[in-house]
């Protein structure tokens, strides 16, 4: 038994907590936990102040069956269990900071009144982002925030709605069209940009691409939509593309990022960054030593970068009430970050990352290298193993992990988990290669993909594995590389990279004669490892090798149209 | 692109490898991808040098179809790809360390002979320990470790065969136990100890074993067979149990644990340890610089206590092969240590470990604490959600993770490989709190129950949460504790720890009256969290208290047939 504890008591405070959900609802009740004496007033907009936003999609869809299994924390049990005073449908239009008093709104009865505060933790979240499109306003155009949003979605995706069109193609989005595909309803997707997920690097998420629309989804890429029109006496909507299409839609859903909302915060002169995110110090609080802040309206410092960024996530949010209670209470834990761990499923795919993708480590000027390697989810003599492809990211010289992306089928969440802790941990690539794992042939491989990862990438870093990606051999316009592929002849004729020439592994040593010593020989084969093997066969026999990382895999995936 | 990497040409040699399969086999390839122009030789005294161990239960109950698919790398490939010279069948009997021979048996023609090396790998592993019970010579008798064991397995498995006792219930008797039921024969499993799985710690497989037996399996603790005889003209077998029972089957299957394969070490004075195993340095090299052992006949050294061990396991022979080779070349890459991760997947559940366990760290009289909870695998309100049992041991003081265990559906395998590196990374309870895992409801939670492990245990440390344990509340014979179960009614009436009283945490704030302040009050709810709610409010109010660790769940665990 531990030793027991008998607390000094604490001082009687009166905290007001501005929005509820994950940071607000958290925040309010580790304060009851860390203190029985003090007044917590939680303020919330809509009518719950504590529902599992990230269970809407699939309420909507059916999957979640009960409406009521969404709320996380019943009203009833914060105002019981937790003595809270919640107050919903209750909106804070106002902070005077030198009075400390907020005022609020009963948006039930449109009254207002000043509630004081000792402390104040703004937990506003983030909005979707509505762009300034002509007829954007029409109700027949839907986000997905709050439980009066999902009813909304729900009642249209149970009515007799044949056809919808999602915009944006991010989480939301893709959760949104696979749900209303659930339910047999057509679905275009309108996607900015030239991939979806644009979260994750582009070569990772094109077969998640393929595989939605193989399901029906009809997604268009480099695409928007210019104007909304109420067609039908307003009960379907004509939606005008940039190409210059025009589709018919029973509705549509608008899914293209969200803003954190601060203007609350800016309008009392808390101090908020470039992309309007609320700034605090690691114990969350503001430049209001009162006043704190949690969740998504907080601009955050990025684990990987050490830089700031907007990062919108339930586990941070989570993280964040509960250190701006602490710290009220005079406990001394502190934030140390988003590293970005995110995941989505798809149809049964599954996309998971953690940590700084490529571009953008790219755009921050971060010196890196990546691998890639296209692992069974378990033992491949073990049956049901599916493939999923890993990339991880890497500092070039001291083999330090960056970032980490993952697609598939199975396992893909477990190995972003294991690669989110080596981030936590700043663990290199030769730690990945010791790291020692579950092992028994329905769970994994002796060596892991995570051990796999670390292998090729401490090749990469000691320079035993000169490595080569498929943008240099696509852009190879002067033959700078001799291709050669080194699998079988049945792999090479069922499709190759163009201009590859065909040897096989197994013959390579009595065919040095044929190959150029003045050219660098990029081999490949079907996933790296076999190039590897002829790399180090041709190498110590003084010719010029890279190989490419992934081999034909990670062409496949990068020019998926091509082959 | 990587800068291209120009070798220094490696010095010829000639390396010897006794033993094939993960050690053995990993050195190999490792040497020759390090080196085209040493000669590399691969003793097997089996016919094959690297089979799938792990699957041979798999094979034998038909869940791997194919025999073939359990070859790793079959002999024809090892010799083109890699120029092994394999030996197949072909046993070492002697090391000559003065004159750097060893002496081979070629036991298709029992012809010896002598073979010079430059370095030596001892790659022997550990073989199945068979006890000197009377009749234990009997044919009908099957041991688990190669491929010709499995054949005979897989031909008695797939016979008219009724009945099997499996003797010893660890990972390889579980899945053989497994298997044969898979196989539609009725198996009585006979274990010595009072516990199944005898690497977890008893409470937390309680779970597992009465799984097993409802799929039939008979289990037998604290029992044992004293006398084998073969009956019906040698077709089946008559076993004579230590409790006088006396059980007729078809056949036995053996495995109460392995031994160290030293026997050819300790002939030639290379130092063993205590239990039997090779000693080496961290570079896998013995006492003689030019001999090295891997893999399953070496003792090991605890990643956790620092004290050396023996601990099976494949991906740590992998590593050590992989590090021997390197080590050749001059390499300077060293072992950590073996942490013993382990999972073992019997009739749809799952049970994992990492690091020490409660019976290890007692054993070695290392100062921890432990923590019980019992999340869902994911969101509960998603569909399909299972729930899990995870243990944590950590220094009391620091909050170092010492070790992990847990059983559940799904979602283990995850949960342990993420604990796996915070024990890799020296992480502490606090850390856990902190980390950040993916979340979607199919995947996991916004508090992962990894996160939801280091609130718990950074509470115990921080002294927020004293905990008291099933076993302190058990032996309480002089009352000390004032038993208080805070679920609700029905919750109590369903099932409730003797002694308990019953009051419910939403009505706990007007019933303090009720309370004694003289004696230390004991929560519990269902998993924990509702006691330790009861035990900020009650410790608030200046009770002395203790929150059952994991609630009414560990004491089902604990006691699986009281209630």
């Amino acid at each position: 038994m531990h030793s027991i504890y008998f607390p000094e008591k604490v001082s009687t405070l009166k905290i007001v907590i501005i929005g509820g959900v994950a940071g607000g609802a958290s925040a309010a009740t580790r304060a009851r936990r860390l203190s029985e004496e003090c007044e917590i007033i939680l303020l919330e907009r809509g009518q719950e102040p504590s529902f599992a936003n990230c269970g809407m999609p699939y309420y909507i869809g059916g999957e979640i069956k009960s409406r009521y299994s969404l709320l996380v924390a019943p009203i009833e049990t914060l105002r019981q269990r937790y003595r809270l005073d919640v107050r919903n449908r209750s909106e804070a239009t106002k902070i005077d900071r030198v009075k400390k008093l907020v005022t609020v709104r009963n948006l039930a009865t449109s009254e207002e009144y000043n509630e004081s505060y000792d402390k104040l933790i703004i937990a506003t979240g983030a909005s979707p982002f509505r762009p300034p499109t002509p007829g954007i306003d029409s109700p027949r155009i839907l986000e997905l925030r709050d439980l009066s949003d999902a009813d909304r979605m729900h009642a249209l995706a149970t009515s007799n709605a044949k056809h919808a069109v999602v915009i944006g193609a991010g989480f939301i989005g893709m959760e949104v069209a696979e749900n209303l595909v659930r339910r047999g309803i057509k679905v275009t997707m309108l996607q900015i940009l030239n991939q979806i997920l644009s979260t994750w690097d582009q070569e990772m998420i094109t077969t998640v691409e393929r595989h939605i629309r193989e399901q029906g989804v009809d997604v268009r890429l480099n695409e928007s939509a210019e104007r909304f029109e109420e067609i039908e006496a307003g009960t379907r909507l004509a939606i005008y593309l940039k190409s210059g299409e025009k589709i018919e839609a029973d509705f549509a859903v608008i899914s293209v990022g969200v803003r954190p909302e601060s203007k609350l915060a800016i309008e009392a002169d808390i101090v908020c960054g470039p992309r309007g995110g609320i700034v605090t110090n690691a114990s969350m609080q503001t430049n209001d030593p009162d006043i704190y802040a949690v969740g998504d309206a907080v601009q955050v410092t990025d684990v990987v970068t050490k830089r700031t960024t907007q990062i919108p996530l339930a586990g941070p949010a989570n993280r964040q009430g509960r250190i701006a209670a602490d710290h009220i209470f005079s406990r001394d834990s502190t934030y140390r970050g988003t590293q970005g761990t995110a995941i989505v499923g798809v149809f049964g795919m599954t996309a998971a990352m953690t940590g700084q993708s490529e571009k953008l480590l790219r755009r921050e000027a971060i010196s890196y290298e990546k691998i890639y390697i296209h692992p069974m989810d378990h033992a491949s003599y073990y049956p049901g193993a599916q493939p999923m492809t890993l990339k991880l990211l890497f500092d070039p010289s001291s083999g330090k992990v960056l970032g980490a992306q993952a697609v598939g089928t199975n396992g893909v969440d477990k190995r972003i988990d294991v690669l989110a802790m080596a981030i936590q941990a700043s663990m290199t690539v030769f730690d990945l290669e010791e790291v020692e794992l579950c092992y028994a042939p329905q769970y994994g491989s002796a060596k892991d993909p995570v051990n796999m990862a670390g292998f090729v990438a401490s090749g990469v870093v000691r320079g035993d594995h000169p490595i080569i990606h498929c943008d240099s051999i696509h852009a190879d316009s002067d033959s700078r590389y001799f291709l050669m592929d080194v699998r079988t002849e049945a792999e090479f004729a069922s499709g190759h990279i163009p201009n590859a020439i065909n040897i096989e592994l197994d013959e390579l040593r009595e065919r040095l004669g044929d190959l150029p010593k003045d050219r660098i020989i990029a081999t490949y084969c079907k996933v790296g490892q076999r190039g590897y093997m002829a790399l180090r066969i041709l190498v110590q026999n003084g010719f010029k090798v890279v190989n490419l990382s992934g081999g034909y895999a990670s062409w496949c995936h990068r020019f998926p149209n091509a082959s």
